[in-house]
């Protein structure tokens, strides 16, 4: 299950590389049955709908997870496969131009049918067809790194499928439960910031596909050096007791303190807090997936934009570290807290290739490459990430006035 | 049920009021089951999607209509009341000022719960509640005419569902089925053309709420006088054979067919057909409730927009009957067909309230009068209209460009 | 000159048939130059702006009113005619789809060149084609009705520089001055409003092409008989003082005041007041062609929409008259004033076209015809409007939502 | 005056630093007297139009680069000096909010007065103000920087009046010209690329402040090193001829060459070629500001956006260049061409500040730093570039979707 249900779990992915993985079938099964997890508490209505075109419909999720083990494995490499509905082709393609024609993606909440149930059918035609085809093909070591790209890339969903429902129950007056109240059990951030001192220099980050086994995306490779002036890091995020300070010294209204394409934002979508706080009578509450609750001044800070991260970053007198900062730091052993499991930590770098990335050939090269271009790197993980998803190389990345995900501050200065 | 699953009854709603109605309590449990029935065929999924602005999901429908009940007498009336949810208050006002705060509307489509059971034990609540209360309230008769809205109100809906449905359905790549397919047994229109001639002079039309005890919404008063010229009138409604004729003789590239804002809104929207129909290698369908079927050329043409009547009558050298021609033709008993039942008549009339109209004081006022402006009025009714819900001053009311009714076309000149 | 730089001539153009017409090319030359004069105080930087797309440049104007004559008079009758230059064809079109392309409306201010002198030049070539044609011409007579739109169609033109330039001035912070400060001499309005009765029954009205020689547009016609239950109409027009009260009343913020349309538009666009009102710490200004004035209590109110005319009238207890009540109390000789060169007063009509109204053959016909859409009748004419121009018969129409015209409210019940 | 106008010269602004340069008082006469001569053949119509958002008036650029001084040298320093206008300080503000309010930009074109003369006569009394400040003053050295600053924003503004001219003149229909036909004179670039091959290393890139009195503006520094990878760098530009080989292998249609947004816009915006580009009957065009020329096949390729260079650069199995490489190799006096005095550049770098870059105190602060945000560098300067405004430092941007810039291509591998 996600952080989100269990105490944080602060250990580095670096330290994982040496425990036994289970076999490629068990993974599988196990990623397999969490998502549909995920989505048992949930009704046909809630997993139907759409609440705004960057998110997506809960049956949508389930269904294109299962659409990418069909089509980049199934169909290319299983003889015998049949497919369960030749519709789902173009109905579940998120955005693989190559494999061909695409159903709108603001348009997935209109698709009624197939039913809930008709997926959940389609989930299990899958499952079976890979187990089968696990156990029994010759090829399977030459495919593993293609069913592990598509289990990570599960675990993607996994994270998106709770932003996303998030996002939908929010927009909903009578502010709908999820889950049970069940204590997040952040590391409680009531002590002042410390900050690590690093001397830089020639660093290197990024991921060695060569000598390291362990799955990365394509986009954190090559491995290459990077040279950095010295620098301080701050040893934990962000508190929501600090960034209320930053509210109440007029953060929210001077234009000094943020990029211009942030200040023309906050003024045309009138932010005055982060996303899914709400302030009542000098109450501040906070819409979370068990419901409203009372803001919990000693956790992170959660659902900011880059551009409030950046604001905030300048109000405090610092700024936000870059990709390569935080990477080193992190790999460092440095004193750091909460880089895992926590918030998503928006890094002041944009993201793009690492010199000498290149894409993979074929569709499945489509999968992080074209987004190169307006967005921001987030580094870490968040209480919504997949277990075992969190690892130092790990780049994540969305544009920078988008809140929805549980992404959070880190300094650095 | 609908037109739509049976025969077309052709009879005139002007012969009915010598047939004695059932009583205001049956009436009231018949007319909420043909309701429950025609969302009876729908999953969960289907009947929570909003397709788009114009159009409502199908458990908002069902909820409205019960919150009609629940707002305009169960609440104001019965003593011992006890509102099944008071969110619902907000949740379902569709755009009574009055009553107070309504959910965007939008935004129907994004709120998944309550779910569609809960909506349904809901109406259970609310018939149950509205039943005891017109059994036992000395009221009853005060309130016939605030209950009668109500069942009349449920009925328009009825037949959005069914609209809102077909748009819906629509978008779905897969085209899928509502119902079994059952012939329409529309009266086929394969004779020419035949012109009724009418002489004009004074005539009267609207509703007279003094002497004409039958229930009619309150824009359909007062009756009064109107001057008209000679006139002709079809005899029947333009076929889809006809209207494909206007498409082959270029009928959507003309501009000199159009009203100018119809031809902007052909250009912009690159209309060339009805809505719902599709050409594939010379061979045209259209998508129904039943699926997707060969287009009849000799059913009436459908889903087309005022702008499309409006040219289509131009090219035919001839013109839409305004609304008084069109109801003084009908009530003379001439010897039109297919004006109920079949396909909504655009005129060319706009819709204003007749003279002398006044609007009811209170939240029930806003019904009809606050629309009076940028609408265009049809007359009749369609194979999708209510069964009984037919008559000479009914005015259906739509903005130009709308195409999701059952709307046609009868000519006049 | 127009009505704006001297007092009212309240008199109707009714009488006016009896006096003896000037020649048409006297009437040309007048009339030409009273367009030039309009222009005179502007620079070509006032005459190149377009402040929004339903307004135009000024220098557009000039062009489009001489293109006019070229287009339809010289170049398909004048033999000798050679064109000033071929590419104004599609430059100065405004709407005629007949005439070929035209340039896209809202990109008019985006033509820097040809200038302004040019421009003139292009008028002074035009006039001295038209003058020789008009003179040597044996088709003279058969031409005069063309000729005769030609004029008009400039005269509804110097209307609207008036109506675009001020609008364009209205942007600029410096609130710039387009003439010197000359007293309106507005018939002052400070009396009780008193009503005029009228017994309706069958009137005719409309333009009768037949038994009138005056010129009239093609949507004044027919003249045709329509019936009129018993009315009341105001005999002058709503003032700035009694405007004024439905603000303090809260007229803004009732929602039961407005149609849902306008309604909408009060929100979105935030209107709190008649355009070109301005209040500071308490007092009110009014944006004129003459600079910020300070608001003057018993002047016409001015610039306001169809939607805030139908919910002064609706606040006030009485309704907008309609077209024909309208036109026949004004036929009739009755008690009115201020029915021209005040204010437009708008209508509780629709535009459409009168009963039997065809439109003209060839590009012509586009003239008002294919606008019979989503638009209200204003009737009389305003202290913007061109000498001569008002007549009891004549249809202005604009959006519901429109302001920008010089348009008051004249109440019926 | 600009490169359009004479031969390119290609020398590097490396060799300029030994020149002496004139008084402060003759650069700023000789400048300000080349900014009057860009306008000097253009007309009040000509210098009123705002063609879209992005670009401004002429009419503004001459009073923006007029309040500039104003607002940051005379009114803070020069005692004596009387503002020419004090509703300038609003109306000529682009972007300072530090200022106060500022006029909307994308209404700069709305406002026809001041017109064109008044804006010289702005300009000339702040150009004697400013003679006789520093003439006078005992300040001077101290206020070198702003002033230098203030001369280098007009240089700038000097390119952006041509831009912005361009875009302007190129809606026109008619095409019109803004100078006459004087052949650019660009290397012709008949020859293979050739390719340099650097080792890159541990590099050096970046304005030093301390070390380098040569002004430059604040985003260019601070010095700082980079590591490079060895990489391979043209030695010239892409061509017409090269790019229409890209047009021709379908490069407008394959949606594997483009970033995701690229492809977005490609479709959204129907490009098929360079902006300004156009074919008739398989013959290419190009709109210059000498009017529409045929397409010099050797020339650099001219407005192209960052997703056009991106996706060029892919199919030519190329890549483009970052930031660091561009500058490496033209300060290590490789044997590139063309990169001055060309075409802008577009690198593969997202425009953020260089590591400890700072934003300067005050108003003069906002010049660089809030922009960096969704932005591309490009690197070194293009025929419409301000003599002696090239330097290897200069840091250019523009978001990636712009092309009414002077920006071509040079790839990297």
């Amino acid at each position: 299950m996600h952080q989100l249900t269990k105490p944080e779990s602060s250990v580095s992915s670096v330290d994982r590389n040496a425990i036994a993985q289970p076999s490629l079938s068990d993974q599988f099964s196990r990623l397999r049955a969490q998502t549909d997890a995920l989505a048992a508490p949930l009704s046909p209505e809630d997993c139907q709908v759409q609440s705004m075109a960057d998110a997506s419909p809960i049956k949508w999720h389930l269904a294109h997870t299962t659409w990418f083990f069909e089509t980049f494995i199934l169909e290319p490499y299983a003889d015998s496969y049949r497919a369960f509905d030749p519709a789902f082709k173009v109905l579940f393609n998120s955005y693989y131009n190559g494999i061909g024609e695409k159903h709108p993606r603001p348009e997935r909440g209109l698709i009624s049918r197939p039913s809930l149930d008709r997926v959940r059918q389609y989930r299990a035609h899958v499952n079976a067809a890979m187990l089968e085809f696990l156990a029994t093909t010759s090829q399977a070591a030459a495919l593993h790194s293609l069913v592990t790209l598509g289990l990570n890339h599960e675990q993607q969903h996994q994270e998106l499928m709770l932003t996303d429902l998030k996002h939908m129950l929010s927009m909903n007056p009578s502010a709908p439960v999820y889950l049970e109240a069940v204590a997040e059990n952040m590391v409680a951030t009531k002590s002042a910031t410390a900050w690590s001192s690093l001397t830089g220099g020639l660093v290197e980050i990024g991921h060695d596909a060569e000598q390291n086994q362990q799955f990365a995306f394509d986009n954190e490779s090559p491995r290459h050096q990077v040279f950095l002036r010295p620098y301080q890091i701050a040893n934990r995020l962000v508190s929501n007791r600090e960034y209320l300070a930053f509210i109440a010294d007029g953060g929210y209204s001077r234009h000094d303190l943020w990029l211009s394409d942030g200040w023309d934002r906050v003024r045309f979508d009138r932010w005055c807090a982060p996303m899914y706080w709400r302030e009542e009578r000098g109450a501040w509450t906070e819409f979370t997936l068990y419901g409203t609750q009372a803001l919990d001044l000693d956790a992170p800070v959660c659902h900011v934009s880059f551009f409030e991260a950046d604001a905030y970053a300048r109000w405090a007198g610092a700024r936000l570290p870059t990709e390569a900062e935080w990477e080193h730091a992190v790999s460092a052993a440095d004193a750091l807290t909460q880089y895992f499991g926590s918030r998503w930590q928006w890094t002041a770098s944009a993201y793009l290739g690492h010199p000498g990335f290149t894409v993979a050939a074929g569709a499945v090269g489509e999968y992080n490459g074209k987004f190169m271009c307006n967005q921001f790197v987030l580094k870490g993980s968040s209480s919504a990430t997949a277990e075992g998803h969190s690892r130092v190389t790990y780049r994540n990345f969305f544009q920078p006035e988008k809140r929805w995900q549980f992404s959070g501050i880190r300094l650095a200065r």
